[in-house]
């Protein structure tokens, strides 16, 4: 199996070290700026290269791990190529392919920093193709990196994306207001740790509707009008804990 | 050390275990349902009783862990006690004692099941007394049982608790709301289980707000609105989508 990688960034950093633990040949690294290119290159083995046309033709897999903004003019400016060409990107339509014979999606649905190592054999794998044949290609590549690999289209991967930005970036963003309800108190975000901790094992083997806690749930009103009397002088907050504890209550009697 | 404990719930049980393994003399358990109070009394080798009168006056320590709108009853109906008197509740204050000389606040921040282990080393407690004297001795205990001792006033204790509803409850409900859109387009709510899990592992080591992604804090303009549009039969998950991306966006311009 022989691969070039599109891109030098966290994505494609960690398909190269996985795809090169696995014993795939990549053959080339990407990168507009040729020292980010080399960078990755170097670690696996691989020819560092700034231009899209001195692209190896004979690959048999391409994958772009760009920006979502970059995907189209990469795609336009790439060569005729042999091999599968696929994107990584959650929020990008199979459609952006144009004039290329075989392509598809491999969307790792995953947060990824590239200090950190990330466990391929649990990382879901979502995966589309133009073809049978490219998909049935695409999911044996997977399939060997990951045991969570899934058929999603590229509509569902849009929902996918969707979900992950209320269930990731939203939960995070909750994080820190409540960091800084306890550091204008004085107080720790150490203290809030261990109970975000528990309440996010409890999901895993749960549906989180299953699970649901707290003052909203249990109707208890007025200690709603006690916190929201607390939060008086923010009202942005006000705004997001009255959604946020309706939602909860309406979600729960449907 | 002897010990009486005032109710046969989640936190009454935990407490329980965690004292009797830690050598403590649990003499009874209270409960209004006497069924409920001899299964957690069996269970420790104690007294299960029924009538507050009957309570032991001798012992050490009382602990009332009883729902929050009951403690204020409770305390009215207890006979003057020799001990230490304790609640665990993180929304009241502690100037719900009337007539006691001795009384304090031990206010565990966790979120309990009964059937689920809990380890108290890691588990914040935050204590409070009238007393220097009292608060040595509750801390004194508290030690004995856990690693992560924090005196904390009613004040603080009152912010942490609406600090926990941020972090969990609303984000709990982050996670169903998540878990419905993925159902209703034939997709399985474990694709987003190892996303989340990372999400959480994350603020482990970092505030919340060094780590946030999305589209919100990248100034994404485009996918927002590509969000936006898939969202349009549902007037209220738009309006918490706008609400956390845009206090995802002032958050960090401030």
């Amino acid at each position: 199996m022989k691969i070039v990688l599109i891109g030098s960034g966290n994505v494609a950093t960690h398909f190269a070290r996985v795809l090169n633990k696995n014993k795939a040949k990549i053959l080339q690294v990407f990168s507009p700026n040729l020292k980010n290119a080399k960078q990755l290159a170097t670690e696996i083995n691989a020819e560092a290269i700034d231009n899209l046309k001195h692209i190896n033709q004979q690959a048999d897999l391409y994958i772009i791990a760009v920006k979502d903004d970059k995907i189209k003019s990469v795609i336009a400016n790439l060569p005729i190529l042999k091999g599968l060409l696929v994107h990584t990107s959650g929020a990008t339509s199979i459609k952006v392919f144009k004039n290329v014979k075989d392509f598809g999606v491999l969307y790792p649905l995953q947060t990824f920093s590239k200090t950190k190592e990330v466990d391929f054999k649990t990382l879901p794998l979502c995966i589309e193709a133009n073809t049978e044949i490219n998909f049935k290609k695409l999911e044996k590549i997977s399939k060997s990196l990951s045991d969570q690999v899934h058929k999603v289209d590229s509509k569902q991967r849009k929902i996918l994306h969707l979900a992950a930005v209320f269930a990731c970036n939203f939960t995070n963003h909750l994080y820190a207001i409540s960091a800084d309800l306890l550091e204008k108190n004085g107080l720790n975000f150490n203290l809030l740790r261990p109970l975000i901790k528990e309440t996010t094992a409890k999901i895993e083997h749960h549906l989180p509707q299953e699970v649901q806690t707290g003052p909203a749930i249990r109707g208890d009103i007025k200690t709603m009008n006690t916190h929201l009397a607390m939060l008086k002088t923010d009202k942005e907050l006000k705004k997001i804990y009255k959604k946020m504890s309706i939602g909860i209550k309406n979600h729960n009697n449907v």
